[in-house]
């Protein structure tokens, strides 16, 4: 068996040139994430292309002023979406069910399916991307901005257009971390040894366990995003009482 | 712009040849999937890969008696994973935050974004795939059988080989029903009866709403799978308590 690559190698691209995609661009690689595959026929997931100049500036600001989303050829927002097919459901003369958190399961993956699904088309044409995590910082408001109804929550953002850098691959934990063979095997103090160091190469300073701590670590960017994303999820619909 | 396909045109397969996969084929395909984009550089997924007979065949009946869990030739579950991240941190003498909401949703958007690519990559060299979202079904004893730690939550399985069939692309709404430009545009009763009419291939009784409303309405499947996903949840640190 070959050990070649089989996908255009992802890089996340950060700075864009100007120039726009041709004519239908997102309509066909929105046509590609749609053919991804989708939860007992749900199709569970939206995307909100931002057009409008004012609306990407502020998108970019909540983000952290990240300038490549004001820059990029096309800014969409990837949302799971129960509410669509609650629609169609009602339309039809059906009553909803209630099920926050199996809602919001088959949502993200059916949404992050379908852009991992257009990611892997645009990059297949030369086109740089990268997602957006950021836009979490100030979700509340971006549920406000797009106008996203009650069963439509904002997962990420992904800038896409002309690679203006070419930016070396970025370093990855050991296969043998992500995978496990029937049961899940703890990360030894070797192999997370061996995780650090060939991580290092992805931050300046060398030290991943600073990069991790300052996201994952107690008082971290992670914590600092709970409270809004607990009240979004609850205003969306996507919270429940535990017992 | 051509509108030529640009991926490997995606159907779900569930007819599998025998044949095994050439050696090192899952390494090649989990290489790739861990070139996904990452948030914060977590890489927060685990892929356990069931090469014993008698866990595969446990699962494909938790899963609905889904026979192709059992003859494809590889079948993985993906999981969301923040609990090797917290091991590093941990080794690394650094605290963990709080973030069950926050860290569910970045997991299970890596984690997902991981496998699409692994499909895309798998499709590319003419292998077929199906996702298997019943796992949820029985999702508390899946947990059990692959000992998955706390911080780990199973979100799907995926099923690998040579395709034992050669099924029609199934359909899908339109593009212009999950397209959106700037803000969120409900969807007419016009628009909705024609997704019902392009999606009536998709079930021998050509009624959309029908096969919607067993999973989605009141008394449906995801109604059922509610209460053991919000256990599994609770008990692998993803739930949190509302104000």
């Amino acid at each position: 068996m070959s050990t070649n690559p089989i996908l255009a190698p992802h890089r996340s691209i950060r700075l864009f040139r100007a120039d726009p995609l041709p004519e239908g661009t997102i309509q066909r690689l929105v046509a590609e994430a749609q053919r991804a595959p989708t939860d007992a026929t749900g199709q569970m997931y939206s995307f909100v292309r931002v057009l409008d100049r004012a609306r990407r500036r502020r998108i970019a600001e909540l983000s952290g002023d990240q300038q490549h989303v004001l820059d990029a050829a096309e800014f969409l927002v990837t949302c799971a979406d129960v509410h669509r097919l609650v629609r169609v459901l009602e339309l039809h003369g059906r009553v909803p069910g209630e099920y926050p958190a199996t809602g919001l399961h088959f949502a993200v993956i059916d949404a992050t399916l379908a852009t991992q699904r257009l990611i892997d088309a645009a990059e297949a044409i030369g086109l740089g991307t990268v997602c957006i995590g950021g836009i979490l910082n100030g979700v509340e408001e971006l549920i406000e901005l797009l106008a996203l109804p009650r069963g439509v929550l904002p997962l990420f953002g992904l800038c896409l257009g002309w690679p203006g850098e070419a930016p070396v691959a970025r370093p990855r934990v050991a296969l043998t971390s992500v995978l496990h063979a029937d049961t899940y095997h703890e990360l030894t103090p070797a192999a997370a040894a061996a995780d650090v160091t060939a991580m290092a190469p992805i931050t300046r300073s060398s030290n991943w366990p600073a990069v991790l701590g300052r996201y994952f670590a107690a008082g971290g960017t992670m914590e600092e995003r709970e409270p809004a994303l607990r009240r979004a999820l609850e205003r969306q619909g996507f919270a429940w009482s535990r017992e």
